[in-house]
């Protein structure tokens, strides 16, 4: 692994993570890396992304067209988090336009036996290859390294496909506690060999997608997602880059998220900031532009923009980003004027 | 209209609606009309949902179909949001297990000509006919009329089919608050309508569902949606029914729910019902099983049901219900189960 840049500990974005004022408000954006750039449409083509990936030389330029385009303050590895699954053969592709798809979806004690440990270096060893070419090129700009979360992952794998309901996943939680401890914890081992592995090749922080844990009544995720979740932020703890936890519609969990042991919670844009900062004390927050928004006239997403930026009230320990991830219609000239209003605007000095 | 039933007043269902301590804790399940009953499904065939409801027979025998096998404290009339969109000949149909699909979707000022007032008696007679009969079969178990709420109704009418992220609906509300108020004072009138039908025609509750208003930040939802659904609840004031506002996610939202003129407010699963009754004070609470909770097996359910009973720890404004509709997939046997142990073990001594 090359020395990092010498920049890079004084990166706005690694600086706000802690808490730290920075020289700017640093912004990037969920799936900023995707089908709303045309250079990426360009490159990509058709396909599963578990496919793409394999070719680290393109998935390093994917990773590097939003850093380009929008200047950006980090970038996000171009990634799926169902590859290690995916990698150690567990059944699984990413359909484009759908979603994860498990041929043969985890149901059992019996499927526990495909779900080997997770081992980077051998199972996927074109990640960490995109890792160091991306993190090359960056210099002083951080790259985010990211894993699913247990649960997130965990209902993937039972539920078979993207589901509204999670029937087959809350049953088991419910149901059957020592079955699904004993699959949540492979799975925080995988994400924890992931993460390691992608900060062991230069990502300088990593977010944890915990994208459906918001299905979940607080007390069931504390007693039954939160301890594997926790797990992961742990084993992390020790490579000293900030930790990121993000959901979606976790308003009611955003404390429990923070307790999980992350250093910046995301917040998606039904929680008001302000809001959010009294749920998660101490903390950093990123979000928490609603990705919709994106869609209507400029006027109408710089209002919005400054209403993220004013209920931050000028806290130091913000990552401006979007509530969820970009959608794949939205016009890159909307994102790009987003991070020029967001490092022309923003403030650092209060909070 | 005959006379209503003289015990209709007694009626737990009512009494808890007002916040009334009654003979048990009442009991009814959103979708408690649908695939998940066996007699359902033999007596209702394949085909929309629209035109089912052409055949008030039919309708109302699948209305009371879940009062008889469950024992609940109310009947749900069977209809669908989208039917008086549908009477006035918008274009709106409802497939089978996608949704509400409009085939020329509403996105710009022309768009309103298609939406003149909905006049019931005219538009829809067989809507009344089917309460009429309903209602004579129920006795002293009253049914709950109801209406979809203007966001949501706008939300299938903009985007044309169901979405996850509203993109078109959003666009328009920021983009042209002329048109969008315009639209939703026509949905507001319409929903009206049918609501005060509905009472006229012997519904002794309402309830507004705002399905999809948990996708919108607070103080969006408070500038751009409130004050239609205000006007509808101040419209139905004079009937004397209870008003119930439901919809799903919304967490930050309940309180300015509660604002907008319902009796009850609807939550789901994702706040605990002690924590709702703070954003909600003086009014009664409407929920909150998680509806994928029913797929484990009795004794989860039994325990997650009990969990609700406590968190209300008796007080007496309190209808129990799911979070969200009831699954196709359930047992039904499980929701009969519920409903005793919710009249054995649910107090109304508290508060």
């Amino acid at each position: 692994m090359a020395a990092p840049h010498p920049d890079l500990a004084d990166a706005p974005l690694l600086r706000a993570a802690r808490g730290l004022p920075a020289a700017r408000v640093p912004v990037w954006f969920m799936r900023q890396a995707g089908r709303s750039l045309p250079e990426y449409r360009a490159l990509r083509g058709e396909g599963s992304i578990l496919d793409a990936i394999h070719d680290p030389e393109l998935s390093a330029e994917l990773t590097l067209q939003p850093v380009r385009r929008y200047g950006v303050d980090a970038a996000v590895l171009y990634s799926d988090i169902v590859v290690p699954a995916a990698a150690i053969g567990f059944g699984v592709d990413v359909t484009p336009g759908v979603g994860p798809v498990v041929s043969a979806p985890f149901r059992t004690a019996a499927d526990l036996d495909r779900l080997r440990p997770y081992e980077p270096d051998v199972d996927a060893p074109y990640v960490g290859e995109t890792v160091r070419l991306a993190v090359q090129e960056l210099g002083a700009t951080p790259l985010i390294g990211f894993a699913g979360a247990p649960f997130t992952v965990a209902s993937y794998l039972i539920e078979g496909h993207p589901s509204r309901t999670y029937g087959h996943t809350k049953t088991m939680m419910h149901a059957e506690p020592k079955l699904w401890h004993e699959l949540l914890d492979r799975l925080a081992d995988m994400a924890i060999a992931s993460l390691l592995a992608q900060v062991e090749a230069g990502a300088s922080a990593i977010q944890l997608f915990d994208s459906w844990a918001g299905s979940l009544a607080p007390d069931v995720y504390e007693e039954l997602v939160l301890p594997a979740s926790a797990k992961v932020f742990a084993a992390l703890e020790a490579t000293g880059v900030p930790r990121i936890h993000f959901g979606v519609g976790t308003g009611e969990l955003l404390t429990l998220m923070g307790d999980a042991g992350a250093d910046v919670v995301g917040v998606d844009w039904r929680v008001p900031l302000d809001v959010a900062r009294t749920r998660v004390p101490g903390k950093a927050l990123q979000g928490n532009l609603d990705p919709a928004v994106c869609l209507a006239p400029w006027d109408v997403v710089a209002e919005r923009t400054r209403d993220v930026l004013r209920r931050n009230a000028g806290h130091p320990g913000h990552i401006f980003n979007l509530g969820h991830g970009v959608l794949p219609e939205l016009d890159p000239g909307v994102l790009a004027a987003v991070v020029d209003l967001v490092h022309e605007e923003g403030r650092t000095d209060g909070g």
